[in-house]
């Protein structure tokens, strides 16, 4: 595709949907830094997920995370959004901070955890109901530390019942998108801890559920853009959480550690139909920006991966195609670098300028004073974080 | 199961099938080391593991690698393994040796070279019928080594199609065991990079076909007995290639690189009733000696899975159970470790020594005088590797 | 060394330090599960910590973590060290918590973080002579996240700079152990990330300067028994912190991930002189027990680590140096795998009978009711943890 | 250094030395798939080498691999290059392909074959002399695949033993090179597995002993620039051996698996004064093109290590030293994000018009018409690998 207006307007049409928790604090075991301005309820994380959208609009979406974002009223809450210009995306369950959740939630060997589990997640899709949420993002922390801790099998029967509740628990327009991850918080088995588990599982669930990439979550060396091209050719990729990483699940600004494969996911995504609606992948950030000033972050993820998307919109696929039916190795890979090396900011900064944004999102929002603003304004409560 | 008759039943039952290319020279791209002795052809394979079953007791069955191990007379082969107290077990396809291959066999491009590639499989199946082989092993080389080289949809499509038309050819009682691995000799992706994409395909094509578990395939840091046990669970698990791993696909002796991971494995196969013959895993060993001599090698991987297998026989269940349903971490731990820890050679010496055989094979092997024997015998003519 | 009583006086030698907040909370950045009685303050961690010399007989000395640790009186906390049979080990420094250090302590940019990083190291100075300690162990968490973030030789300067400072305030027979870790926290880069770095500081620094090695903090595939004998080889080996993982620094009991490793570290020890007073290396344990329990998690570690010891004292060298100068790969091999293989658990249950400690130390443990009697014991306050 | 002026200049001034074997037939253990036009000889594979000079300008220098290259007459060899506008590089040995060296070379337990080891790198310098190359490049393949197969300790005894033989028969201007890879074709130790062993050798031997870079050779997650710019910072970065990889020692071309990373690197180097004449680091390529075309793959990774040392060149180093030292994270990361987004392709073509050459390396050498030439003349005889 490299007709100039067409990627226009499929970059036009692209959404990233923001995660409430991007904008609170963060960070590792050993040190969480606060950091001046951070919000002190989801009102106030929707008010930076409106600064992230007011400057790069494509970013109308938030996610929630449940016990997080917990408020009495709901429907309050969704209007509140929608005053801002924005709407609430997808509804993230939490059973991972609660002291009973310490040997799993959904597959701890105690059924009366594993009931306060699965109610939390019932929950959940009543806020779905409640705030026009389309989708149930499920991550499970569960897993196990030590070799025969417990039965792996005996914990995937429990999982597969707890989902089955839930599923069945979704509305016509509902969907489960199930995470997988290798490890971190359980350091010997996780439950869902690959695409294949997770495939696995929604496979036998139904349409409704889908997996979720979260570009964080593999083993070194795992092929990302490969599962990416297998779920949409499957029809299971429901949603990415972007991020990038280094080493383990480093959550840092998406495009931040290897460009290059952001790059190539996108173009799988391209490929595959994945910018299209009709296949509903939703583009999701989850990030944590431990260091580094919350909203500007934000903003660069999301044109990060507007560029990535962008890039990938521009590969010639006619010569790219013809290439790999010649089997021309270096040619079908020239082809792919010509459009990465590609600088498409002006590219970018003209569909800003076209839609009335301005050219630099980052430095515009620099510019405004916001981060100023909040900082001498949000004094006093408790800041958000992770566990609040 | 800590009954010590019940243990032995199960390991006098276990059958460890040996691969006919672990007989022969074998090396890394830098240099393929000869080594005196070694088989010229599958006849003299066949000798050595015979060799192997005669004081193992356990290895009667001999994998097969065309065009490696291509005879004219198939039957006379066959009665050749008869007469050595052998049967000839998998027969393993090979689409990555040829010229036509560069790019692919039944993922490639070019619809001749698939054509190829498909009849080579399907040849495998004429010599499953010639042999009464009932495993045809499909490992794929196919990959691409450059982003852009060519469409991983594409050959997903083409993998497919390849697959089914080889299911179809399939008689009754014989199935179709399909290998995934990481990367090599594809470096940027492989076709068939994990279980997950195996599995996939397997369901797609039926109960004939499963998934092959080769233990060095995986990304570092994959937990593979969770693989093991999910297979398991799903009833797709077909066979085991063991061999053990440092770094890559090292393909050194089984349980030399992680005993505890082989019996964490085995226990998996334990408790998910993989010893038994309903579930019919094949347990074989895909290994490459390339500094060590051949037959002694093959004898101390059977004898480590053997060893590995005992100490997850004498697990005891009950009070692992009863530990894990009380979220006894420790305890839980400590019963697997429990018998991990034991040394169960004694118990193996007498087990051999009830079915007339030496207390120790390895030591028993060397004092026979074959490896000398052999010496001095084949010399001459040009010894089996991977590439004859 | 096979000789059973040079390997029982060579076990009996053997000391191994436990860590003050292995005996507090701890857990991931996800959630810290809180358990019944950990204790409150120092005195506790110490009463903890003689539990657990008073079942194994090995473990007389704990490291303080300051300001963990921090007490208003230290030659009290060291009279009640030795009350209660132990003595104070390394002093382990903690410039990771303070909001000061976001982007680093002794590496930071600003050299008004950088002096007050110092001077902290200092004060742990001031602590070893307060407490007779021998040893200052620094871990720096120093690092970036991004690339750019700052100049990785301005931070080795800086790092070089402050090194230098702190090793001359050490006194006569004070040593250095200056700690090595791939990454986390930091994500990017890490200023101290692997031996080479520790080693190249501490060449510089010189004879008081050694390097610790945490059998976590590699990248995967990394041969850690390499490094521990080369160490070894050039005098630079001071101290280890065992535990163990699957995937990251997942801090795990020592030996409950790999325990052929553990055993093969050992027996480096062992063929290095490590356990020779000469060479002064110093076993301790650097371990989180998130879901377990914690005294009896430090006693199986300490005897994980005997075990391994144990193993790697059996191994008959005379026997080894033959094969390895025959050339013999498979008897090589053979000989280390017939110590790993024996159960040297009754040889330990001897060995601790004659020195009038009960054969089982972690059943002896739970048998005598502590567990409980801290947990009614210790109700109210605040429990130490990784913050306090 | 954002004046173009200077940039330009400063890429003009870098050389990147071309491999010899690059040119031939190359593979993985699996295959090594023949290439039509490929070199049968030294002579042929120079003139190969004059191809990519020619159409890059940036590539005099060639590396030579001994045996693969030995010639009866060096200086002929040397004369030959010179009239093709080239000039001997490094001189590399092999003694990784007789049999004598199956349990390693100079490592090995056996003092002759280690005699035999010495002999040939003494004879490489014997070619250093002959053929006027500055650089001895020692890349060891020794090590075990079994633990317990030989004494870690004796190994570096003997490694050390024979190195300083080597580098006593250095002449003024000679330097020795050592190249360090964590494994293969070992596969439990090697002995020069990291930069800190590499290192520890060459601080030992002296100022004419320097570590060798191979962007290949380290565990997963490395941070290849921490090395860079710390050999640096301590005037022992000797060389790169550049390739790329997704998994292991791929040998792709480099900048294909992670150009990021490559830039990352330039940008550490071009921080060091690793362009500069005084730190003399050679920019070697060290790849292998199992599937394309080599010439071609040979000029795009002299383009690709172009481009990004041009975007390490044009980063606005004022403004990121101030970021930096104002702890502003995300503006110094935008500083380098800046130059990596920029496309450079147009500067370089401007640079190559200016100096005589066709804006497009790449395209101008397969519109020559060479490929075909070669694959036309170079009938018979036998094609150059890695064996011959």
């Amino acid at each position: 595709m490299s007709d100039v207006s067409a990627v226009k307007a499929a970059l036009k049409s692209q959404v990233i949907e923001t995660p409430s928790w991007g904008y609170g604090n963060s960070g590792t075991r050993f040190k969480v830094f606060a950091q001046a301005g951070v919000p002190r309820d989801p009102y106030e994380k929707l008010a930076d997920a409106a600064q992230v959208h007011r400057y790069t609009g494509v970013a109308p979406k938030v996610s929630l995370h449940i016990p997080w974002d917990r408020v009495e009223d709901y429907p309050a809450l969704t209007r509140h959004a929608q005053d801002l210009g924005l709407r609430i995306g997808t509804i993230n369950s939490n059973v991972f901070q609660d002291d009973d959740f310490k040997l799993g939630s959904v597959t701890h060997p105690d059924p009366t955890v594993r009931r306060k589990a699965v109610d939390h997640l019932l929950e959940c899709v009543d806020i779905m109901d409640a705030t026009g949420s389309p989708d149930l993002k499920l991550w499970f922390s569960d897993g196990t530390n030590y070799p025969g801790q417990d039965s792996i099998t005996g914990r995937q029967d429990r999982l597969s019942e707890a989902l089955a509740e839930v599923y069945e628990r979704l509305g016509e327009d509902q969907r489960m998108l199930l995470e997988y991850k290798l490890f971190e918080p359980a350091f010997y088995t996780t439950d869902v801890p690959d695409w294949g588990t997770s495939y696995a599982h929604c496979l036998k669930l139904g349409p409704k559920a889908k997996v979720v990439v979260d570009t964080g979550h593999h083993a070194p060396g795992t092929n990302i853009e490969f599962i990416v091209a297998f779920l949409l050719r499957e029809g299971k990729l429901g949603a990415f959480d972007f991020n990038s990483r280094f080493y383990a699940d480093d959550d840092l600004m998406a495009g931040a550690a290897d460009p290059f494969q952001l790059f190539r996911i996108m173009h799988e995504v391209v490929a595959g139909g994945g910018l299209e609606a009709r296949t509903d992948v939703n583009f999701m950030l989850d990030q944590c920006h431990n260091i580094e000033a919350k909203i500007p972050a934000v903003i660069r993820s999301v044109t990060n991966v507007q560029e990535a998307t962008a890039k990938a919109l521009l590969i010639d696929t006619d010569a790219l195609a013809a290439a790999q039916r010649a089997g021309d190795v270096l040619a079908a890979n020239g082809v792919l670098m010509d459009a990465y090396n590609t600088d498409v900011r002006p590219l970018l900064a003209e569909l800003r300028e076209e839609i009335g944004l301005d050219r630099d999102p980052f430095g515009a929002y620099l510019a405004s004073g916001n981060q100023e603003r909040i900082a001498v304004d949000r004094v006093g409560g408790e800041q958000a974080g992770w566990g609040a």
